[in-house]
Order: structure tokens, then C-alpha cells, then sequence
């Protein structure tokens, strides 16, 4: 290929916003919603569209196309040094149900255009480049959530996720195979060791960044969590003949419980989160003493020291609201993902990126799953956000600018090349 | 009729609980359930086998049997003077679907066992005696509660009360007259203006008795009752990137706005009471902070200043708890039922019956609906509650002791011979 460009060239690179945002609406065509939204389950015949799509588009940009046991789709771009291992991007391009245009498939395609900005400006990396697909990142037809990613690293087995069935009990593996994306017609997978770096840009689904008036979210890491299942148990009663002190409301109880989680997640600031998203009461009549409240706790934090420590608050809260009301309380952690801080250099190959393209940025944390979350197990990883409006995600209305969208992606263009070398 | 007893004869003057608790076990089998209970819904034919045998009763007692439009049974003891206003008891005999077997057939059955105990003793009373079956206090089958009662004392039409359909879309009138107590082929209806004094026996249905170890609730009157709906409208948005300072959390207003519920009834100490019993969170998921919750709140209180004060302060609170937490809030008042002050001499007459019996006694509180609230609302009125097992009451496992039960008996006696007078 061509020698390397002059740095000066290189100063000045661009990715073509118009022709990102024009894929990007091209891809939502598939599966498109009337009221905007897109809605592409996973390994359906929409979700196969997309793919092909996605297929035709990375071979006409010159890359070699593999497809793995899960479905995981990576294109590669030969580099000058082929035994390097690769930079990678990428994320999803399933939806949820309501899903909208930008929710992974905007990593995807900023990927894309990467790659075509590399071959209008005829510029070769040292190291290859890879651009991947994972498979139902969403989880909205089959679980667990990001399911290509998560055989990818190692956080269940490849048969574990093959088995699973949707609601009309169809097996992943027989979803694979009726879209023709079971991997056994392609060559072999990539191998995360060959991975020397993975970025992945996405809207924020938060509110962060436009609150902040900012950008470009350089993230850090993903935060830990753990979900509690609740349930607090006191007496049912009629609400008039029974005397306030000789109740054993669980909702009161329920309701200390909640305003503790609160206080809770707001003793660390700023990064932890508590939230109370799901309640039963019982037997939920307008005058009965609840008897019987079941409710969900979810915390997050960036490390694993403030987790533990908001564990152990959340366990003397639960007793003490319990104990305040003469309720009995029952709690079980449902669920831990570990914090998942990300590779720093490749967070300031981020923060770099946006320097030198002048871009509002700040240290961000991921508070929600992302593919990057489980590929940061096995290689180095970061990822690039971009503000969504109002921080609205998983509905039809989800938006961004595209000059946002074309931040990010010149963000992540020159991350990618600062890790790959030009050759 | 016979002479008046001596005053020595009237001193040991008592009821046979032993018949009483018979009557109590046979009414309860009509309907009796697997778990010891009775499911005896209004104007079924069980409903028509209990009024059937309690009109064999009273008519084997002596009395006439009347029954008017809605159904209400009224049996009449004459008395030497029957220009005089009738002394009347009674209570229901329907039940809940998994009800037990005192509610309500204890205060019928404790006026039949008045009636049995004078005709034993051969007392003949002034004024004529009453003994009443109200149509459908429970309102599981038809709604309005307290049905019979509620027209008598005209809180709704007869009409209204006619045309009211159960869920299979029968009418009150046709299945008043497919059971055969349509009050059409009987003499016409009592009139409130004829009854001098209504006392009503009933299991307390709540804990104050059991907790004081007191045999006898004088019952003052009924608190009034305040029901509200209320939305709190906060933003859905994602647990996991949604820090916490820029959340609109509903369940957060909604938990702060359940403990000042019962702040409010607490400062209002010791009748006053404040329920949330109903609790409705969307979009009720684990990982997604509420947007909307809707619940109910139940205040109720002795006195009409006391229930403006604490509406007052319930308005205020859901303004603060959602002002606090960038929460819209909608209150509406339901329902309103005024609080009802019994007679006082009837009051007096039931605590004369409890000191001249030598029983342990306090005033109480109604803080549920009874038809005697109704009826207060047209003639003099008064309650004896006696305890039930737990505070339990609307449960198969409804229980009370048959001392219990006999001792509020022979307090009914009193209070009716008090006001009725010895011939």
C-alpha cells in the first residue's frame, strides 16, 4: 500500500459525518419503526438483514469478513505487520423491541467509517484492524444480555449460550442457523489474544454529558454491581380498626428501606448508584396494612472497596428499617458483576484524541453493561461516549446530533490510529 | 303478659352463651368452609338458607317477621306499648368470600339470644323490641357496603341499590327475588323514625381489646374517613447511567410521602389512623428508576376538625415529598364518610352493662364501617365490641372466645332493657 501520509496530513483527518450519519440511516431502515425507532431482535430475519448489510458494507471497504461459533461478526483491514495483534472496535447492532437508531449500531458504524476514511485517505496501519459485531448485546429475546461478547471473554460457555431459547423456545444455535450466522461456514474466530486494543463508541444512554454541555465522554471504566431481591413480611391488617403502634406495616418499612438506598448510593458520590426500580406490595388493597412488600435493590459503584462498603449499608439498612416497624426481612444478592476500570492507556488515547480535536470531553463512568464491559476482560479497553438527548436510550425517540456522532467517530479514528501506528 | 321481675331477678338476669355459641356453630354451617370459615356472599342461595333459618328462629321466638325493598329482615317482640319507638338491635349475616363466622352473625345472633333469654324469663318490655338483618353489608358480591343499611338511613336511593349487578351481571332486585326477600309479599318496612335506640354487638376486628385484655369495647362512634388516589410523575431513565443528583425518582417522593402518612396520623395519636395500602410503580423494573407511581392513602379520624387538619397536612406532604424530588403530584379525594359520634346515653348504657356485670371495659373507637354507622345517622345508636383472636377479622381463621361473646351478650341485654323499660 501507500507510504504513510505526512503528519500534517494526519493533523488535519476527518471522518465524513454525512456518510456516517447516512449508514447509520441506513441501517435503521431495517426494522424501522413509525415512530422512529427500530426495532431488530436478535438473530431474527431483520437482525439478518442488518448483518448482511453490515457484511456487504465491510467487504466493499476491502476487509476480510469471519464469523464465530456465537455469530460474532469481525471484519479485518490488513495492516502493514499482519502478526501485530489487532485494534479493534465495534459493538451491536440488535435492538430492543423499542429500540432506536443509535444504541450500538452507532459503534458499529463508526467503526465503518473509520475504515472508509483510512481507504479514501489510502492509509495503511502498522497493526491490522478489526471491526466487530457481537451477537445480542440486548438480551431482549434471549439471555443472558450480551450474550457474543460475553462467550468472547469467557463469562459463560459458548454451549451455555447456544442452548438458550426464546419465548417460543427456539434455541440460539437454531436462530444462528435459520439467518445463516452459526460460524461453521467461516473460517475460525479471532482470538482475543491477538486483541491489542478494543474501543467502542456509544450514545451515552445518560444524562451526563449534556447536562455538562460536553462532547465527548472519555470513560474510564464500568461500575460494579449487585442486585438484592427484598422482601419484608409484616401483618396484614385492617387499615381502620388497627391502632397506629399496634401495626406491622411493610411498607413502611419498605419505604425507610428506599429512602436508604438513596442516601446510600449518594454517601458516594459521585460515581455510586441505588435504585429501587421494582415494588410489590401485598395484598395491595386500599385500606389493608400491607402485609408483605417484595422490592429490588440495585447498587453500583466504580470499585469493589465502596461496593462492599455499600453492601454492608444496604444489609444494616434493610435490618434497621425492618426492625423499626417489627417487620421480618429477607434479602439475597441476585447478581454481581465485578467494577471494570479500563485500560489507561487507551482511556488517554481517548482523552488525547478529543485534546486534539479541540472537543469538550470529560472523565466519564459507564454505568451501564456494554460489550466493552466483558471484551476489557481479556484485552485492553476503553470507550468513547457521545451525549444522547436527554439522555434517552431502549425507546423509539432516542436521538443524537450528528455532529456529536461525527465527534465521537473522529475521536475514536484517531485513538484507533495511535494504537495501531500508521505504517 | 307476665308481671315485671323483681329487680334481684333482674340483677342475675343472663343470657345462655352455651345457645348462643350453638347458634353461632349452626348459622356457620351454611356455607361453612374446609378451613373452619364461611363463605356466605349476599343473595346467593346460601344467603337464603341463613335467612331462612333465622326467620324460623325468631318466629319460634314469638316475633313478627317483616322485610322490606332491599331485603332487610326486621323481627319485632311486641312490647306493652307498641306507640313506643322499637329498641333494635342486629348486625348482617352475609359474609366475605373467605369470611369467618362471627362477623356480623354474632350481633344478629346476640339479639336473637336477647330475645330467647326474655321469653325464658317471661319479660315483657315497655317499648316493642327489633331485631335486624341488614341486606348485604359487605359488599363482596354487590357494591355499595352496607347496602341495606345505607338505604334505610338514605345515604343512597333504593333504586340506586336495586340496580347494582355483580360481576355476572345479575341485579340486586333479581336476586332479592330469586332467593325470595324482596320485601314484596310482607307488611311494609320498619321506619327509622319508629326506633328509639339501635345497639350493635360485633367482634372488634381489630388488636385494642386483645392487647388491653379487655372484654368490652364501649364504641363511642366511628372515625370519618378520607381516601385519596394519588400519581407521583417523575422521569424513567436507566439505573446504571443516570447519576444521582439528575434523577426524578417517583418512588423516591412516593416512599417520603408513606412515612409522613403516618407522621400525620401519629401527631393526631390515639384515633387517628393513615394507611397506604396500594402501590402501583412503573415501570416496576429492576434496573430503570420509577417514572410514575400511584397509590392510595386512607386517613381517618374521631372528629371532622381532626380529618381537615390531617388533610390539610396530607396535601402539604405530597407537595414536599415531591418537590423535593423534581416529582409532579395529583391528589384526588375519593371518598369521604363523616365521622359518626354515637348517642351518648346509649353509650352510657353500654358501659352501665359492662360495670354492672362486673366486666373489664374501655372506650373504643370504630375505625372501621359498620352498619350502625349508617343507622346513627337516623336514630340513636351505639356498638359493643367484644375481642376477636389477633385482631383477625375477613379471614377463615376469624376466631373469638365463647366467654367473649357471651359477656357482650349480656351487655346488649342491659343496654336494651335499659332504654326499652320493664313492663
Amino acid at each position: 500500500m501507500s507510504l504513510a501520509p505526512a503528519p500534517e496530513t494526519l493533523a488535519d483527518l476527518r471522518v465524513d459525518g454525512a456518510r456516517l450519519w447516512q449508514s447509520l440511516m441506513d441501517l435503521a431502515a431495517i426494522g424501522g419503526t413509525e415512530k422512529g425507532g427500530v426495532c431488530r431482535l436478535a438473530l431474527t430475519e431483520l437482525d439478518r438483514q442488518g448483518r448482511d448489510l453490515f457484511v456487504r458494507w465491510v467487504r466493499e471497504a476491502g476487509c476480510e469478513v469471519r464469523v464465530d461459533a456465537i455469530g460474532n461478526i469481525f471484519a479485518r483491514r490488513a495492516g502493514r505487520n499482519n502478526d501485530l495483534p489487532a485494534i479493534m472496535t465495534g459493538s451491536h447492532i440488535d435492538t430492543q423491541p423499542t429500540g432506536g437508531k443509535f444504541d450500538g449500531n452507532y459503534g458499529v458504524l463508526a467503526g465503518l467509517e473509520v475504515l472508509r476514511t483510512l481507504n479514501d485517505e489510502n492509509i495503511q496501519t502498522e497493526a491490522p484492524l478489526e471491526l466487530a459485531v457481537w451477537t445480542n448485546e440486548e438480551g431482549s429475546r434471549f439471555v443472558p444480555v450480551m450474550m457474543g461478547s460475553g462467550v468472547y471473554a469467557g463469562a459463560f460457555t459458548l454451549e451455555h449460550a447456544l442452548s438458550q431459547e426464546d419465548r417460543e423456545s427456539v434455541s440460539v444455535q437454531d436462530a444462528l442457523t435459520a439467518i445463516g450466522y452459526d460460524g461453521k461456514t467461516a473460517v475460525p474466530p479471532s482470538n482475543p489474544n491477538e486483541v491489542g486494543a478494543y474501543f467502542e463508541a456509544h450514545i451515552e444512554q445518560g444524562p451526563v454529558l449534556e447536562a455538562a454541555d460536553t462532547v465527548i465522554g472519555v470513560v474510564t471504566g464500568a461500575l460494579g454491581q449487585r442486585w438484592y431481591d427484598v422482601v419484608l413480611t409484616g401483618v396484614e391488617a385492617h387499615a381502620g380498626p388497627t391502632p397506629m403502634p399496634l401495626r406491622r406495616d411493610a411498607l413502611l418499612a419498605a419505604s425507610e428501606l428506599v429512602l436508604a438506598v438513596n442516601q446510600i448510593a449518594l454517601a458516594h458520590a459521585p460515581d455510586a448508584r441505588g435504585t429501587v426500580g421494582w415494588m410489590d406490595v401485598f395484598p395491595n388493597s386500599r385500606n389493608v396494612i400491607p402485609g408483605r412488600v417484595r422490592l429490588t435493590v440495585d447498587l453500583r459503584a466504580a470499585d469493589d472497596v465502596t461496593l462492599s462498603a455499600m453492601d454492608a449499608a444496604l444489609r444494616a439498612a434493610v435490618q434497621a428499617a425492618a426492625g423499626n416497624r417489627g417487620v421480618k426481612a429477607d434479602v439475597e444478592q441476585v447478581v454481581y458483576f465485578a467494577p471494570q476500570p479500563f485500560a489507561p492507556a487507551l482511556v488517554q488515547s481517548v482523552r488525547d484524541g478529543a485534546r486534539a480535536l479541540s472537543l469538550s470531553a470529560m472523565d466519564v463512568v459507564s454505568g451501564a453493561g456494554h460489550d466493552a464491559v466483558y471484551v476489557a476482560r481479556v484485552a485492553p479497553t476503553a470507550m468513547i461516549f457521545v451525549p444522547c438527548k436527554d439522555g434517552i436510550s431502549h425507546n423509539e425517540i432516542e436521538d443524537a446530533r450528528p455532529d456529536h456522532l461525527e465527534a465521537g467517530c473522529n475521536v475514536l479514528l484517531r485513538a484507533m490510529l495511535a494504537q495501531a501506528g500508521i505504517a
